[in-house]
């Protein structure tokens, strides 16, 4: 009998490693498809491995695998204008049957002539005036609504598809990348947090819960007997530049080991992430492609990158040329 | 050739059974050894069946599975008073001697002379000047070093331990038991975020971004070189009552289907979760346990359970009778 015994433990942990094995084929096989093999993808996959492997001095705890990603210019095109703007500015439309008052009141009455240059005029006064009117008196689950409805609809003006398609492959693949080896992916945008939650997760696999965003006050209410949360004209939080390692330690209470970001507003939040102690890699996408997508950085309204790119070398940031280290923009 | 590719796969396969097998053993042995075979741990383990069993009609996906449990007095106990409160006062003595002003000054004078009564008195506002002058001022990582600092030495008056050994050992394996379930496990609590996540992940298994909590404002800055928190005396947040949906919908962003509470602290939570479509499960933790803890409810400073104790019938809330169903209350 122990001969037996024996021979089905070695049988049960051949097994076993199989199903290991399979799981590293599968690990190997969610590679960076889309990434060139230069400087780029390179630094990544020697952190990821340094990172991820057992006895190395570098090794980090899965617990303590938390990678931030911010969302606009970075995962998806933040050109011509920020989605959440174009969201807005439709919403305004959307509306104005039942605010005839907005023909005459700025900034909606530029809105509504569709004179971008009158809405850039009220600036961030105005365009938190839009905000709030799009945004806010609604609840929870009618907002969440609303955006999976104009989602499904709108198209980006330059590449005719539905906004969820115009993020960004290699990044995508990078999401993937790091999951499959047990990071954590949280997005860690200034955009709104319930303007990303409701396609998050099936856009970018990243859940509800690791979602981090700018948002309003919520009150609760029951509403005929059905507790809502109701979405007041009322700032809550900033999650924009020294604003993201705030929201960082509000909603994770970790310091992340690896951040990617694309503008100076992911300045503070790279940073923050870098500066921690170990291993530590931050990431900015630096739009250098005019073809495939749009060539920016220290002069554009959207995404502004300027003290990122001076002191990227200094910080040891890795900048991902877009043109030169990406085989493909968008997925086909 | 091909008789032997189906014995291996047949192989395999009967070894990924087993592998499985050995799991949901594992599953069983994580079961309620601390609770008494009574309604409250029926209801428990039902409403857990239904929701993991796959094709049940109240099947819930594990990505939904989300369970959330308040702290003070539902996971760890709050007699005499607050854990947190007894960290406040005795970090008013430690700070006395840079305060030769406190002497003079309500509160922290009735502090200074064991005056609870007198703490007491000063009420909301001076309890909130209490909590500023002793959990503000410094960075987050030196007031988790403070939390653990003090949480190894003081002893909790009544049961001379250290109040993580004052944690509810049946509600530790309710947490263990749906976590093994696929549950994610959330704290939503009144107290403060940043006082519970320094041990929370020790002692409840419950990691840093699963704790939700009252907050005060956080500052970034970048402190001779070295990004930095710093806490700042306002609050930001207060996480109880009405609060506790709200703090659940900004860090989760989805409703919970389990949630544990013990005061009327917890009925807006409790509330909010149970009225969501689809199966539901909202606990009470009702402290009739003279003889091991403290019976309290309807007139209590701390935890007063009144308005939850009145509608839990009609709510469908199940109330946890200490005294009947639970065998033990503190690890041994």
């Amino acid at each position: 009998m122990k001969s037996i015994c024996s021979f089905l433990k070695i049988r049960f942990l051949i097994a076993c490693l199989a199903v290991l094995g399979l799981a590293s084929l599968g690990f190997a096989q969610q590679s960076l498809p889309s990434w060139n093999d230069g400087a780029a993808r390179q630094a990544i996959e020697s952190f990821v491995e340094r990172v991820t492997t057992p006895g190395s001095a570098d090794f980090v705890a899965p617990a303590e695998r938390i990678a931030v990603f911010d969302n606009d210019g970075t995962l998806w095109s933040e050109q011509p204008m920020y989605v959440q703007l174009a969201f807005a500015l439709d919403r305004v439309k959307a509306l104005a049957a039942e605010h005839p008052e907005w023909k005459e009141q700025a900034p909606f009455k530029a809105v509504l002539a569709g004179d971008l240059k009158g809405v850039a005029a009220a600036g961030e006064r105005g365009l938190m005036e839009l905000v709030m009117a799009t945004h806010a008196g609604m609840t929870t689950e009618e907002f969440e609504r609303i955006v999976k409805e104009w989602l499904s609809t709108a198209r980006h003006p330059v590449y005719q598809r539905p906004y969820t398609e115009c993020v960004y492959q290699p990044m995508r693949e990078l999401l993937e990348y790091l999951r499959a080896h047990q990071f954590k992916t949280y997005i860690v945008s200034g955009g709104g947090i319930e303007f990303m939650r409701p396609w998050a997760e099936a856009v970018y696999g990243i859940p509800p819960e690791q979602v981090i965003g700018s948002s309003i006050k919520l009150k609760y209410e029951v509403r005929e007997g059905r507790p809502v949360l109701v979405r007041l004209p009322e700032v809550d939080f900033i999650d924009d530049k020294a604003g993201k390692p705030v929201g960082i330690h509000r909603l994770i209470g970790r310091r992340p080991i690896f951040a990617a970001g694309n503008s100076d507003g992911d300045y503070e939040m790279l940073e923050y992430t870098t500066a921690g102690s170990g291993p530590r890699l931050g990431v900015i996408v630096h739009h250098t492609d005019a073809e495939r997508e749009v060539a920016y950085d220290r002069a554009s309204v959207f995404g502004r990158l300027d003290r990122g790119l001076n002191d990227a070398p200094g910080k040891g940031w890795i900048l991902i040329n877009m043109k030169q280290d990406w085989r493909a923009v968008f997925a086909k």
